[in-house]
């Protein structure tokens, strides 16, 4: 299989690939922090909505420009502390088109404010199908009109790794023309997570092991000289620390996006795990606990941009400290 | 484990979900046939483009007026031959906002032209994050706006197994809210599928095999009393035969998906091997085959619909023929 697996990888690609840009910025500014984008319509503060409503906009409109006003918020508040934002799908499909043409925006939006941007999309499907996301989410389309465009202007996207090969090389290809990158799920941060992805083969690895030795052969061509970094990066939970460093011994060329800290219970003495002993390699996703940390800090709603720089200037701090302490 | 899987499963249904719905209508049309619609632009006809750009359309709006008519098309032509129709998403998020404009018209479409419809997705996330999708896919949004409203009017999502519970009961929930169901990836009909789906455990099972038995559990308190079926059902391909007889004694309850007939390669002989005994539980989805068909009986594209029908009729057949040899 390892041969027949290196013959369908892409060959050696002349442009580098987003994960070498993510590094840079990430050591630019020293803090490895990704600023998750989750509007649910509980985390959406109102009077964005209400303000818009008041200037005139329908219904529809003024639920655009009120997803668009927290995104924009929220990466004000993160300038200089995340290098990288995430947007959740999810929290936009809820919405309808006036969901995904705000998410449509915050991709544009983010990259105009110096961020790069994974689009949390999860996808995952046959080949010409793949093809199609990977089209949508990181390379062109065209269609029947006088020229090709981006549909959704990400870096990267995150993906579901069940459908194995298929559902990841047409990303890596487009990826790779594009200067771009793609996260596959490896292990992830929720509380079922185990019940899959620990499962025990008859070689004595867990599913995560094959899917992680998977993600490192699948990138095996396309490392950068710099960091080392391939364009298949990984998702491995901030909740699990003793798989994180098994998956980081697994991956020692894929990037890591490591969400669950904060809201989803995980601290950074964990949320480290899974970086490098060069402290490089990694970013911590929080979404949650820095949209609603005017709550923590006894702020009004009105407030929450304050507040997700305050919580997001602690966060760096902390996941500085545990990084200290990385080895 | 069962003891907890059992106490996370939603508590007995007084709604039919939407599994009970398909079946009585597959029975009444004699025919299961999915008609999978997948307007990638080398299926999409560039004459439905060109006449909506003749009657004045911008570039986006004709493509939108496209994507729908070709839809339109395949659903006149798919009246009496199959009762439920499955855009893909992937092919209209590669054409941006106008594309996904068409996916919500193309539900709505295929339910005022009487078919059940499976939003082909493939979702799978944390818990919080699934439930923004089911309620996006199946169940209903407000936000701020006056009234509650769906975003995606579907009956039916397929959904990623990977992180297991926390993907899966955020939609079994809504689905039951609702009457409307859910498909998860068991074995899917790519190429690489086995890669993963087919690693061996210690205790002698596949992977597809611990995710049937969950389907299975999942399921457990929604089935129907006249054909007993569950509100979570399977995704089985067409292209594996074997495991699809293995997939439906793990799953008796479910009602399976199989892709993978036509274009992929799949026959009817195979397709069938995940039906029921009695025949039921199960539709066989053709996407590019149908759309295609034209080429194949040497007809013109603007044939397009017509062969379609043709290409239906001759599905329809071959699926009766192997039923009726099916054990």
């Amino acid at each position: 299989m390892k041969t027949s697996m290196a013959s369908q990888s892409p060959s050696q690609s002349t442009k580098a690939h987003a994960f070498v840009e993510l590094q840079r910025r990430i050591i630019e500014i020293e803090s490895p922090i990704c600023l998750g984008i989750d509007p649910s319509h509980k985390t959406l503060p109102r009077f964005l909505y209400d303000d818009a409503r008041r200037q005139g906009a329908s219904e529809e409109l003024a639920l655009e420009e009120a997803l668009v006003a927290f995104a924009s918020a929220l990466l004000r508040a993160a300038n200089g502390l995340a290098a990288v934002c995430k947007p959740q799908i999810a929290y936009f499909e809820a919405f309808g088109i006036p969901g995904l043409k705000a998410f449509q925006r915050i991709l544009k939006l983010a990259h105009e404010a110096g961020f790069l941007a994974i689009a949390d999309v999860k996808r995952g499907d046959i080949g010409s199908t793949s093809k199609a996301y990977a089209d949508a989410f990181l390379g062109e389309t065209q269609g029947f009109k006088s020229k090709r465009q981006r549909a959704f202007e990400a870096d990267f996207v995150t993906l579901h790794p069940y459908m194995s090969d298929d559902s990841v090389l047409p990303f890596l290809e487009t990826a790779l023309e594009y200067g771009r990158g793609c996260f596959v799920l490896a292990r992830t941060s929720n509380p079922s997570a185990a019940n899959f992805q620990s499962l025990r083969l008859d070689d004595g690895r867990q599913v995560m092991d094959v899917i992680a030795d998977h993600i490192e052969r699948w990138g095996e061509s396309s490392r950068d000289r710099q960091y080392g970094l391939s364009a298949v990066g990984a998702v491995v939970g901030a909740t699990c620390p003793e798989e994180a460093r098994r998956m980081r011994q697994r991956m020692p060329h894929s990037f890591f996006l490591i969400p669950g800290y904060g809201a989803q219970g995980g601290v950074a003495s964990d949320a480290v795990a899974g970086f490098r002993e060069d402290g490089l390699g990694a970013v911590v996703n929080a979404s949650r606990s820095i949209a609603n940390a005017y709550q923590k800090h006894g702020l009004a709603i009105e407030d929450f941009e304050r507040a997700a720089r305050l919580e997001m200037i602690e966060m760096r701090e902390k996941i500085g400290d545990a990084l200290r302490h990385h080895v």
